[in-house]
């Protein structure tokens, strides 16, 4: 009986009244079994991120209220900033940490697609996993025009959303809604100082160079220390896993004769990405969460 | 403010009668914060282990709760059967899973003694790395005798116990209450059929062959694989960690030109325990449980 874990991370079209976030954050807190694990806010660009999870249900519901509460507090007609935005809140992507399926995420991404449109009157794009037409896994296609330019463009048959009437919310605008992998933001050092090896090893390592699959990777200098890193989001662990990045990046290290002299991860990790370090390097047979003691006290239902 | 978890393992002189242990079960069970993760009883030792874990000051009342009902249902006038003992309640380990260091259970151990000596009127013996004297960390030098040559010498001073009266309780005799560490059992597999491979290594990797300090190994055959297995208890996996068995046991199944074919963890492990694998060979810089996703969500004070 393992709790089930859906991360949502919703981004607001509000950067600068931090009562508006506060509130905000403050409905999602609310919702039992729901915990909110990061808030960040950028005034330049006007627009906060909060990061929150728990039971799919939960957090769906976290979402809805959410949403619900920023079409009362935020006002795209008056809204300026520099970030692409199409709504008062612009952006929900739930994504499977623990126990739960992209399947079960998509399913939850058009469950409150439908909610929104129904109860709150405001239209809804679906995006990435969550996507009905292909042009709409890509969130910049949805987003074209921002919101101005989609008030115009709405009624447009192309332009349609998934959910709602082709009209847009007179103040929250229009949201997009979807699933997405938990990314990992994870880094290798190098020991040298020579920032182009670091660079020719990402640029080998990465998808678009003919590498792993879901590595994005960039060569970068970490100029306290002195040393290059490969900078890496790891946008799919459990078929990318962490011990394969690794060793890649190790074994194109040793073609410059430059070692692996540490890694780092940013952020928070799931545990199924660190498990799947151990079997890996453990080799151990039938091994998952289920064998971890932590999961038996914190992961059953109460 | 990630939840302090410890674990404890009380064995009980009844192995028979199911609706005793169900009753001591359900008292563990009761206390909020304690998560009973197993049970077993043996008819022949007449003897059950219940295993159970939660926060520190929780755990402690479910072993004070467990060791005075077990007084008033577990006659050891009565009692028969082929394990050592001397108590109702014979032995209580508690051990450090998370958050918790070893010195804590040390301090829960003699807290427990105490309480149970005051209120029970049930003479106490600290035993293991909660021993005040050396010959007491051994449990079998505290059993001598068993509950019927105890009872004979429990006056004399040397046997006196370290907390309550050197008198045994009329009915639940004499507890024994410690603290250990986590044992970690952990096997790992070899790719050939030549038991006498895997008892070499067993007799070379564990501490009593001048292996690891904390490691005890057996050189076992799984018959219906027909492939041989070195069985290890790891008794500190803090001190000589999964990585360092595994690499050690490949090296010297090297030697025999055999390769290790895979491993297994019986029964649970500490999430601890998995992550210094995966800081280990990630050569992770500054990681800890603090950065696992789920230790924000589960490990929360709620």
């Amino acid at each position: 009986m393992v709790t089930r874990i859906v991360e949502c991370v919703p981004n607001f079209s509000e950067g600068r009244r931090p009562e508006v976030i506060q509130e905000i954050a403050d409905v999602i807190r609310n919702v039992p079994g729901v915990k909110l694990l990061d808030r960040s806010s950028d005034v330049d660009h006007n627009r906060s991120v909060l990061t929150f999870a728990g039971e799919p249900s939960a957090v769906k519901e976290g979402a809805f209220m959410a949403i619900s509460r920023a079409s009362e507090l935020i006002n795209m007609e008056e809204h300026k900033g520099e970030h692409p935005r199409i709504g008062a809140t612009d952006v929900v992507p739930f994504i499977p940490v623990s126990g739960v399926t992209m399947e079960e995420c998509v399913e939850l991404a058009k469950s409150l697609g439908r909610e929104v449109a129904d109860k709150l009157r405001i239209p809804v794009y679906l995006y990435e996993e969550a996507a009905v037409t292909e042009d709409r896994r890509n969130l910049a296609n949805i987003r074209r025009g921002e919101y101005e330019g989609l008030k115009k463009e709405i009624s447009l048959p192309e332009r349609h959303p998934d959910f709602g009437e082709p009209v847009m919310h007179p103040t929250a605008g229009a949201t997009v809604i979807g699933a997405r992998h938990y990314l990992v933001a994870y880094n290798i050092n190098l020991g040298t100082s020579d920032i182009s090896i670091a660079k020719k090893i990402a640029r080998q390592v990465r998808a678009s160079g003919g590498g792993l699959m879901f590595v994005k990777a960039l060569g970068i200098m970490l100029e306290d220390r002195n040393i290059a890193q490969v900078s890496m989001n790891l946008t799919d662990f459990r078929r990318t896993p962490m011990h394969m990045v690794f060793n890649l990046v190790k074994t194109e290290a040793e073609r410059y004769g430059v070692p692996v002299i540490g890694s780092e991860i940013i952020g928070l990790v799931p545990m199924d990405a660190l498990l799947d370090v151990a079997r890996h390097y453990l080799r151990l047979e039938e091994f998952s969460g289920e064998h971890v003691l932590e999961t038996k006290i914190w992961g059953s239902s109460t």
